[in-house]
């Protein structure tokens, strides 16, 4: 083991160079390696990415990280010292690293925009040319899609649980690395977030920035009346007070009263206070009467601390008077039941247009085969109904029976009137964008669009109302066919 | 919002330039600003950095990313496009942006060196010089810190299960963004785990890198043993076969017997087989017997699939007959009791000389004031016997009473006849690195060592024994000097 080098995604890589294409678990340049030598590499693959569960036990996903993956697909090719470092490994032959010095990614590629609310077994990223580059892109991939989409996903939920008040990201002290809590600020915004105390996240994204003081910054005055004057004064019209470095009731809010009549004789006005420790709905109430009794009702309310969707909901249950919630640890480490982190998959469903499968031990998860469409259904007022996954052409759905993919002898009509929307489009073709990038507010808006086109009961927290998502009746024939295929060439009957 | 921009962390940035300075919340310069506007940027300050609870409810911490952390300090420096951004939020006046355009970190960084095995309480990362840097550094050195010393941590929990079976890190696909993924990589090595399949981190940091095919190898052939003979084929020498596409017993296990004997009689010997699905210690045993009844003892099973200490723990209680573990998401992430998150803290403990202090509601809590020293008490075995914090110049404490920093009236006598070592030493001096960087393999060792030095049940993953974290007398005599002065301030009695 060599000392401990620069960080090399920090490195100037070259001009069309963002991430690094040594990004990858070393199996996808084995498989490649495999590929190539077997005359295999140019098969025409296509591959599904999704998920089988939706994250946090929740009722939903908000699908994230769509332009960052497009940046890698765009941008990948192999660079010299990358060359040199796997020939060095001496499990290549020379033919590879020649072939992978001219590797370039050319597929189509297939979802759904950022900010569209997506379920479990949904196909979201479909990837379709050479079986060598379609394999190829599977780990980084994995990497961008699952974090940006789990990151999104708990904004909304943490977004839903505000019922309205903004929500700021503060994870960046907690966040998995640097990069982690620029990926956290950007999918969070896509969820609903609506700004971070992130300044490089500010600066990339053109997200606000919001931010106060800390503890130290009192603790460096002689005494906390004089910490908020002095801060006060720096940023007369942008002072949010922290008051709990000594003791909330009897030392913070009474100076910061102090402080507001101050700034308003000068003809400024404290914007707000920060609760960081203690009990948030009560203090919050406390700050409220307080500042409301001494004639300062606009005075806002922020709220911090370890809170997520769960403690939100509880603050609000309880009267909770907080006009602005600061959301740090749990948003940007994705904390919750269920794990922190998205299980998503890469798998093949087809080569040279035979429909491929994977069974696995419990044969209603075995993946569905094909190139697919991914459809929802509306109702006439707009609202979502259920989302069916069929065969990529005239495989028409409405007034015909579909079924759930987890347990096939459950199926339904799906009414020949609902509206069917295709909810993914060509974003790539030949390893070009098709589309213009979208901003991040135009995603924002597509979620929070979405979540309220939803069930009712799909946004609960705890026991979600589940979504229905069927396959139609071809691909589920389909699937079927396969299956027995399967168990009859391993002797099962 | 902008349309999404490349990733900011992955731009070139300039020759010094690893970590972007605006990588901080904003209050970090707000403060700053502040601090320079009432004259007090050059205040001499003492910043500890602590957590208070070990991470995953376990016994110790693995510190690491201190190396990554010297990288930020001593790169740190505004770049004209960062100071351009800050200018156009309207928040800051011409002076302080001129002052940043001169800013670099000048401080005394004291730490111990990376894989040293860590407690709640103890100051790990102290930052000593003008209050203005060092304050400035709170959040990278947090972001950094944090994430590295929860990877090691919990990579250590899962080697201790595996019990001398080597760990691949396989956690690319779940990490928290590709720069995630890069440091876990790295942390992993220094809490234990032997390789990745992380290519990127194998180039960056000299790791071995390892890895097999996927599940699409298989399904991209016409049948599973024609996939294996492929791959046996192209990598004779380097085949690790999964066994799991459609059924380890009765095909998958069949078809790489089928493979090893081909290998063989054409010289080679195949390396090994992987369970990734199903009861991997029924699975394993029976792997085993099969390749010992056949004539393969020495073939490898590898396990992979959802792995933790936990599981890993229960595969060996059922007589696992597992060689090699990969672990993935639940490494990557951090997954846990207790959050994805370790929740380290930056706290300012002096100012000019004057020891501060920080409360919270629980008054035991109160911070550590003062500039202190990390000591470790050996017995004459070398075995750890408990730390001590003491202040830093002649605060002798072997022969007499230390204290409990969260409960004070617990006090013990720390015998006489105890070597005291000191844990830290200055990493930095003036802003540059006082000592050469060491590998990860020495940060390896470190910890390996010194985990088992550590008191028989510190190890225990559930309730495991409390390692014994003291304070002097002297500084338990500050702290409630401290503490007694606030109260009074604040008209308690």
């Amino acid at each position: 083991m060599k000392p401990d080098p620069a960080p090399a995604l920090l490195r100037p890589q070259g001009d069309h160079r963002r991430y690094p294409s040594l990004l990858t678990d070393l199996y996808e340049l084995t498989m490649m390696a495999g590929y190539l030598e077997k005359g295999m590499a140019e098969k025409h693959a296509v591959f599904d990415l999704f998920y089988r569960k939706n994250p946090f036990e929740g009722g939903y996903a908000v699908f994230a990280g769509l332009e960052p993956a497009l940046d890698y697909l765009e941008g990948l090719s192999f660079q010299p010292d990358e060359l040199e470092y796997l020939q060095s490994l001496r499990i290549f032959k020379p033919q590879f690293i020649e072939f992978l010095r001219e590797f370039r990614f050319r597929c189509k590629v297939t979802a759904p925009p950022e900010g569209t609310v997506v379920f479990a077994n949904e196909p979201l990223l479909t990837v379709e040319g050479s079986l060598a580059e379609a394999q190829f892109v599977e780990t980084a991939l994995l990497n961008i899609i699952n974090f940006q989409t789990l990151v999104a996903t708990k904004a909304a939920r943490i977004t839903h649980a505000a019922a309205g008040a903004p929500v700021i990201e503060f994870g960046l002290r907690r966040a998995h690395g640097p990069n982690g809590a620029l990926s956290c600020a950007r999918a969070a915004c896509v969820g609903g977030v609506r700004s971070t105390s992130n300044v490089q996240a500010g600066m990339v994204y053109d997200l606000p920035v919001r931010g106060t003081h800390a503890h130290s910054w009192v603790q460096a005055f002689s005494d906390e009346l004089t910490a908020f004057r002095a801060y006060a004064d720096v940023f007369p019209d942008n002072t949010i007070l922290l008051v709990d470095t000594y003791d909330t009731l009897k030392s913070g809010l009474p100076n910061a009263i102090t402080v507001a009549r101050e700034l308003r004789s000068k003809g400024h006005e404290l914007n707000g206070i920060r609760l960081d420790s203690g009990d948030l709905a009560f203090l919050s109430r406390e700050s409220r009467r307080m500042f409301d009794e001494a004639g300062f009702p606009l005075v806002k309310i922020v709220a911090s601390n370890e809170l997520d969707e769960f403690v939100i909901d509880s603050i609000m249950d309880e009267g909770g008077q907080v006009d602005i919630y600061g959301v740090g640890t749990k948003l940007a480490t994705c904390a919750g039941s269920g794990g922190s982190a998205l299980g998503g998959v890469y798998k093949l469903v087809s080569v040279n247009g035979l429909p491929k499968l994977k069974l696995t031990s419990d044969i209603a998860k075995a993946t569905l085969p094909g190139s697919k469409q991914l459809m929802r259904a509306l109702g006439p007022d707009g609202r979502f109904i259920q989302d069916i996954i069929c065969l990529e052409q005239g495989d028409p759905c409405g007034g015909k029976l579909v079924y759930d993919p987890c347990n096939p002898l459950q199926h339904t009509l799906l009414p020949a009137h609902v509206t069917l929307h295709n909810m993914r489009q060509v974003v790539m073709e030949k390893g070009s964008r098709t589309l213009p990038p979208e901003t991040l507010k135009v995603m924002a808006e597509r979620s929070a669009r979405e979540l309220a086109a939803l069930p009712q009961g799909c946004l609960r927290f705890i026991n979600p109302h589940r979504y229905k998502v069927s396959i139609s009746g071809r691909l589920n024939d389909l699937r079927n066919r396969l299956i027995d295929q399967v168990r009859r060439s391993m002797g099962h009957d």
